[in-house]
């Protein structure tokens, strides 16, 4: 992510133009509205048309007041009057930010905006309206269904969530069996980030509605079952959640829901951390998944697979503010050995969920349908 | 909710037992453990085998630092040193309780919990176990799912979202058809609190499990639908959110999921502002419900009710530090009408979820039994 130094303005008691403390400061549009992600009624934080955040904290006895905006550390310092207000010196990239108050030294939460799990814990959440953001738009077209479903898992010796999106109409026809997606967060993050930031339900009910893919089963789970409390990354071992996802999950899918249960109507994606599993996962087990997609999650080489016969498509992308180059150079060696090879780069993006949603929505059409 | 002053406690770097500021304290127990709704790898906050609670928050620059627990403006100081510590005075009421953070005069969550939706923020929560936990424990039977559906409302102009809790093995004989609960939350709740604070969902499967009830489907959806900004009760009207749920809800449900869709198999329940929903929707609509509940949500009159053939069951409670004596003698009052009304009193618990866990745990076996 960018730095966004904060401008420092003083906190208004009536509205009118704000006073910036920085003469050369390029015109900020006064059109700021409230994220679509704040809670019910919370006017704060703000976001004008270009891109530009706001942000208002109430803590009146403070002796800083700072916004932490992506994983650099960055610092935004907020003037003090009744009210802590600031505005980033640019505009934000487009889509979705993670993003927490400090508080004189102290971690919390901005009280106006929605929790997200992201770095292991629940975070503030930003959305700055991206010009493509129709494809993940809440529509008038039929919805599918989020279910949390509690599934036994012998290995780790309790009932473990996941959440599974089934498609418009799902069950009427207890004959219509379809394809399963294996979904999978990044570090830091959990079964909820697909459906909470990543929109990928409303992704799904857009395209079918549109008519524009084979309908699938979603399947999302917690992908960092080795170490639940520290979430490290450091001695990771893909075998709990291999033998979680494979011998545990995808039985009870296949049990109790309609699929089509068999590696050629099984597909594996994940973003990031959930790239690697997906990688290795797929490594593995060769036998259980036909299409793989990892979204800013890595990339496969030819020599990875050994059977070429197993895998129906190879999906790789990234933002074009991450490493672009690494994903395509990989897509062309993969298809100079025969594979069906796909990239896909996210314009003016970084390692990011718009990113992700994009991704998905250039993923979902290509799958089931080789 | 009873006042819990706190006792003022230095922080320790070392561990060891507390100094506790106080020298006519009762001995407490150094028993403490994480709360069962701290996010994943958080310590505190912490509560002892006497039901205590103990609160530590990082915030080094802070003038003050409170924890706010209950409606009545309770306000728990805390000592400076490197972190705030504090314990409560006596021992809580058990169950959920909701709290926030005042931080030098802001609200803010702690950031060691879980969020729930209440009081029209999502909020802190901490859990004192219960000497009868058992019957809403996470345990090794077959779970149901509870999907999350966006439903269409022509009256409010959006995808409405609710969520329904399907008994386990549901949908698998497309043949087998279920009762339906109308299930509504409390005033700044929302439709996520029955299963989050609630737990209905663990409820209802150890119920089927051990064979106690008749397996039904929960729907729950958002009941303040004529005032999503504020929250607020003062101009409450019953009109929007009826429309809502008998002309858009209830056919939505009926014609997407294998319902038994009549009167007779079809209950409505509020707590609080939703057992005050349930009764004038009951009331306006006596051909739509045949089991009505109010938990910590009023009474019915004998004279209320104009037909006594639409009513199967009338069921009330409360807990015992509300108004136990206004339930007890509405229900005999009704009895004496001749309509089978049955009471429940939560002992030891107050306008809490405690209480309403163990009044659904009463309600469910009568459902759909007469």
């Amino acid at each position: 992510m960018k730095n966004y130094p904060i401008i420092v303005v003083l906190a208004l008691t009536t509205s009118g133009s704000l006073c910036f403390s920085q003469a050369d400061q390029t015109a900020i549009f006064e059109d700021f509205k409230p994220s679509t992600l704040n809670q019910p009624g919370k006017d704060y934080p703000q976001v004008n048309s270009q891109g530009y955040a706001r942000f208002r904290i109430e803590a009146p006895g403070a002796q800083s007041v700072k916004v932490n905006l992506g994983k650099g550390g960055i610092i935004l310092k907020m003037a003090k009057d009744t009210t802590w207000v600031g505005t980033t010196e640019g505009p934000m990239d487009e889509g979705f930010h993670y993003y927490h108050l400090t508080i004189d030294g102290g971690v919390f939460n901005d009280p106006g905006t929605l929790n997200f799990y992201g770095s292991t814990r629940w975070e503030s959440g930003i959305e700055i309206p991206a010009h493509d953001e129709d494809f993940y738009a809440l529509k008038d077209v039929p919805h599918g269904n989020v279910q949390q479903i509690l599934f036994p898992s012998k290995s780790t010796k309790t009932s473990r969530r996941a959440f599974v999106y089934t498609p418009p109409g799902y069950g009427k026809d207890q004959s219509k069996l379809f394809p399963v997606l294996y979904l999978q967060h990044g570090w830091g993050e959990d079964e909820t980030a697909w459906s909470n930031q990543g929109h990928v339900n409303l992704i799904m009910d857009n395209l079918i509605a549109e008519g524009k893919i084979r309908p699938f089963i979603i399947v999302m789970t917690y992908g960092m079952t080795n170490d639940i409390k520290f979430g490290g990354l450091r001695n990771f071992d893909i075998k709990p959640f291999q033998t979680v996802l494979v011998d545990e999950l995808i039985p009870y899918i296949d049990a109790n829901f309609n699929t089509l249960a068999d590696q050629n109507h099984r597909a594996m994606a994940g973003l990031s951390m959930g790239g690697m599993e997906t990688k290795q996962i797929t490594l593995n087990k060769p036998e259980v998944f036909s299409y793989y997609a990892l979204l800013s999650g890595g990339i496969y080489a030819p020599v990875d697979i050994k059977d070429k016969s197993n895998v129906k498509l190879i999906f790789l992308s990234c933002g074009s503010k991450e490493r672009p180059d690494g994903i395509k150079n990989a897509v062309a060696a993969l298809k100079d050995s025969g594979f069906n090879a796909v990239s896909y780069i996210s314009e003016n993006t970084a390692h990011e969920f718009l990113t992700w949603r994009r991704s998905f929505y250039q993923l979902a059409p290509l799958l089931f349908s080789y």
